[in-house]
């Protein structure tokens, strides 16, 4: 095999823990389908070999309190459904996380609380969808500064395609289950972005935020390589 | 029955030769499933009957060319696959036809070809996609100035959301079956358009020209039948 | 950019208030995915702006009740799950909302109460779908006196077809999610109506009753800008 | 096992003669993904044991004049790409075959041709959909009196829900795959007539008219039964 | 119009009154997107005009109880989910009603339920399925003599196939949305039975147990209709 | 018919009391769509016939512990939702159960309980998804000595086009449900592990633990009937 | 890595050619989507290293004659569309291969080519389909018989629910693209065997033939082991 | 407008001369669904503005050849499909294009020519799909070191998620539509790939190797830009 290897055995899980070595991304902990107790133990056996640990889809405000209160340096943050023991140092590097609507939120905390934890800075702006595509423009500036721009859009996700025509950075689009109709789930965004007439757009899967944060964090990573 | 009812029975085909008293909008001949023989002869009988008569989806240009041949004051146009014998009288009325991509001008044709056989005046913009969105922004002045804007897009099928947010005029969305993997068969475009997060867009069936004149030229007999 | 552009950061909104004199529709409230405070917030800085606010999709009949409690000049309708602060001034204008069956009436709701909203004379008709079509027929008059139809229905979706052979008005189809089986979440009922052999229907989104008053307002607009 | 039994094995199809004594239809060649060759022999054998023989979708007109030109008694119907060696008798009940639009005349040709191969008759309808329904009405007497009534309709499909709110006759929907964009293929057409709410519709597989003609020939079967 | 109309306006509903002797088949309540009042209001007004009066998809226990106890003649069957005020006479007419599974009953209980409130008589199979076929020809004697034959299944939906390979009489077939994975919502099943290779199957919507039972009663009205 | 027959008429349900000497395979109770009644009925009937039966997919754990309580020689294992009365005799065969992820586990359970229910031993494996493929190369010589490998995985399914590169032994793909956005409901598992380029994977529905179990157990019969 | 590894780097190709040693199965040449120069490379290399090499899905008979010129003792089968150099030893192993229709022929013949290919013996029925199933039991013991039964078909792909309700041998379902309308491409075919009633069947990609073969193979290896 | 504008109106298209400066990615031509006049046009225009100009999707081998025979600087790449006017500087970045199988190579040669023509180095891996990954670790090692991978895969679409766990580079998944029955199309690949277990892989629509040419690109101008 490639790389470097390694893992403990829990049991229900193996954790990997050598995988920030082998792909500059640690083992994060998706809690959507796992016991309270299967997501403690993987976080607690990531942190201690680790010094960080990191897990989305809480399901519940009550998990996250409970988690928070068992384990190490926890901060849970319930607008991202995301709880963190540790977090990595800063690095300075910007990362732009923007999103259509109010209801996209979730979603772009999830990429924000992310891209904090890896230790990245980021710039938000929420609410700015192509019905008044004036309220991007006002402050733009800022957003077009960054190093990656991610786009949180539901509903017929055309925000990506208008964002990747105006800046330099990568575009990581990510389509979110807002909506209703024919938009219900995700898969019009989702079709939307992949068909988008704006060339070098990364999509992620429906609701990805903390996809959209990892693959930003790896692209970062050919900057700091190269330096 | 409500409203003025007639037809001539041709056998294959029964002409709704009273449709145009009916609804405003005549019977129109969709040729791509007709034999060139039942497409020559329901267009004669309207022609006939009204001293006007249109017909969409020619199969081919020799096609075109040999109705045109036959029929009395007809008039093929090769780009929009469609055929008229006579127009009706000029309106002065304007209507903006906007399209994304040079791959939809067959679409937009058919919807521009549709509107002057109606006699109203038509305002073009061709390939001016979100991902370069300062090439509508340009000259918009005119097409914002239309009194209905129609707007023809494949793949992600952006644009109208964005032309919606910025006039006042109705706009209608023809999602057109250009592109490839999602986008392939019109289907990303039309829900894109339906889950438009700007209000008051009318969606019509992928790649129909016609039928967005058509919606169109009835929108405009609200402003006629006002004065 | 063109048009008149402003808005108010609310921070998890940037509320669009200058889009009723941009497109001729003010911002409006989705609700579905908003906390009832951001709900109120929005509606409240809209309502100072333009002495005017509408939300849809009030989550339950308490949220309601609670929103009327707390806003100025509110009016909140159970059957049309909506809530509006202010009214336009009366029209004059007349909107016709057929729907197919008895499960289709809180979509036709949404739609009658935006159109009085915004001022307009409506026209109801319900429980007309067409294995009874006579029921349709019968004081159809009315119907066909306005300027535009709207027609909400569930399961096949064939009423609106029927309805666009009958009147010179444009028709505009929404689709609802009524219906089990292949209608199951409305698109049976979408497609039909995309597909309709009747030409010139606008569609919008399924149980998008909003959209279709929004739509209807602004074909009306055509005929008071002609005055 | 039930009923009687029995088969002919020609090697590349084991050929159910006993068929029509077992279930009141006879095997019938689909034509369609056969060599010529497999069709002849077939239809060959089930002729020499029933004096009967049928096959539908015969790929081309040049496959259906060989076929006519070598098996004894054939006739070929272009129209309904279908061909019998033989008839039944002669049985004056009648079935209604009508269609909505000009291009669905294949499908209803298949029916019609094999309702008369049953020896049934037919009363013939084309060209009479829901956006001119006085067309259907004008003469729908004739219609109203058959025992059954087969409809066929691509596009939106709406045609059976209307007739079947006319008439006491069962009534079977054939989807036809007439149609683009959201109708292509026949989808909106079969979901609209699954879903219809007039009750009592027998729905058929896309363009399937020797099954809507088989079915129907079965119900006549309960009243010649009864006699 | 063609056939007898008439309905009476209650605001929420027109109810079709004249639908029995215009197709054969009363207007019946579908109940699961009705209110009770709704529910009541109709059922109360069919009873007044006709005697008779049939609800299905009554949505709880509690509801059929309340019905039964506040309408005149009610009879409610939970295994059925459906309510019928009065019963048609007796017809000594046979219709079987056979299921794959268990879990098919609720759908064959609607069926059966229909056919016995419209007077027929019906021979009911349950937990018959392919995978175990001989339990079904164990003593299908009196479902082969049966004029009708109503087959519901879900899964891989193949009954309907082998049953009509075996009998006379129309074969009606109901999909279910019994099952999982590819099977859930029913639609493996209903493209099953659609695409069957055994002719003369009638396809209704899933888990439409009412629409095969009113297209039974619409084929059995052949027989009677030739006496 | 072929093969040994015979039933046990319960009323709403015919048990196949021959099928374990027909396929191999006892008739298995289905609990998921069942009253707890019905279950316990089935159950008690297969077990006085048999000294065996077994239930899949039990509603809830109190259900479990309920039947557990009530029938012979029952054992409720609730990571597998799964109950059995009996056990059938030791064979020393070896399959091995490998699975994806942690959340895969209650179908990797269910296949595991069946399994060992029907005499076999299991080696499982867990939490060894490709994203670090070393977690299964680790200890895979037990694996790979098995003969037959079920792998359970959701998400993107790539697990077992990986291990079928790797083992002589028929790999037995069952997609789970596991997963969110373009991965829910378990198409994408399912479609992967359809289309996977390594040849020789037989494929159940998704999350049919017990349909995997059943098949490797009838393809160990191969090996024992050769002895 | 587990097993024994090795390749040839031919450019556009690596060929595995240790993958019969590693999996039982080697590397077959899946012809469609290459060059006949591409294929012919394949195969050489395959048949220098293995004495063996099978393509499959040669794309016309023009190819495979022009393969059978070129390479050592090459045998191209047109029905199967496949090509063989050398054969393994025989084993006297019988398999069934089971097609519903004559159009599933070229499917089936996939299957048997493979498995004669492989050194296995075929027990072949065609055109037993579930609308005529006595066809299949007329003679039934010989595939009874066989050690693994495969059945291909296509529509509603009901014959494999039927034949593993009667047999001890696991059986291998393969979809066939025939049909049309809902069963067009076979994905009526493969949802319904996926949701099959009867527990134990494998199912493999549409129209795999060859898939369905690999894996029978692999499922006698279990036997030969055990010996 | 943010950033740098202007374009050339060439009638049916609006060129965006401006897209470099804006975006770091020119305009380029997808000449797939244009004539082979408008594709000249355009090139001709980005060639005298920019001194660079790229067309992907040349339909025929033969437009490849007059379209190199008529421009200046052309070069045509048939394996590619894509034409290029010019050439960027060399800038020693090395991007991976790793793809599964022999037939995923047009894809691949799309990305790859695209790459080169923007001045990269390309390192190439063809046919290492995960049935032999040992094909892909042989000289894995060079693929590893690159600040890109881009992988092209059909059929499953395995390999992005196996690399992914291996590299710490960014990994750009392109799905293509290689395969037959449920891999028809490559949705089975592209659904695979938004699901992958592992974190941070990019995405972009079927077949569209230029896409992700495009998005390597970018990501690599983060790097420079740190410089």
């Amino acid at each position: 095999m490639h790389g470097e290897i390694g893992f403990t055995d829990l049991g229900s899980a193996r954790v990997d823990t050598a995988r920030t070595r082998r792909t500059g991304v640690p083992e994060v902990v998706y809690a959507a389908a796992k016991t309270l107790a299967q997501t403690e133990a993987v976080l607690r056996e990531l942190y201690a070999r680790e010094g960080f640990a990191l897990a989305t889809r809480i399901p519940t405000t009550e998990d996250g309190a409970l988690l928070m209160a068992r384990l190490p340096e926890a901060v849970y943050d319930d607008g991202a459904r995301a709880l963190r023991c540790g977090r990595w140092p800063a690095t300075g590097r910007r990362v732009a996380v923007v999103c259509a609507g109010t209801s996209d939120l979730p979603v772009a905390g999830e990429a924000r609380f992310t891209l904090e934890a890896f230790g990245h800075d980021v710039v938000q702006r929420s609410d700015v969808g192509v019905a008044g595509i004036h309220r991007l423009l006002a402050d733009f500036g800022a957003v077009a500064a960054c190093e990656v721009v991610i786009v949180a859009a539901g509903m017929e996700g055309a925000l990506p395609s208008v964002v990747a025509g105006l800046v330099q950075a990568p575009v990581i689009a990510v389509p979110t289950s807002v909506g209703y109709g024919v938009a219900a789930g995700g898969f019009a965004a989702l079709h939307a972005m992949l068909a988008s007439c704006a060339p070098g757009i990364a999509v992620v899967n429906i609701d990805n935020g903390f996809g959209a944060a990892a693959l930003a964090h790896k692209m970062l990573g050919i900057g700091s390589r190269c330096a």
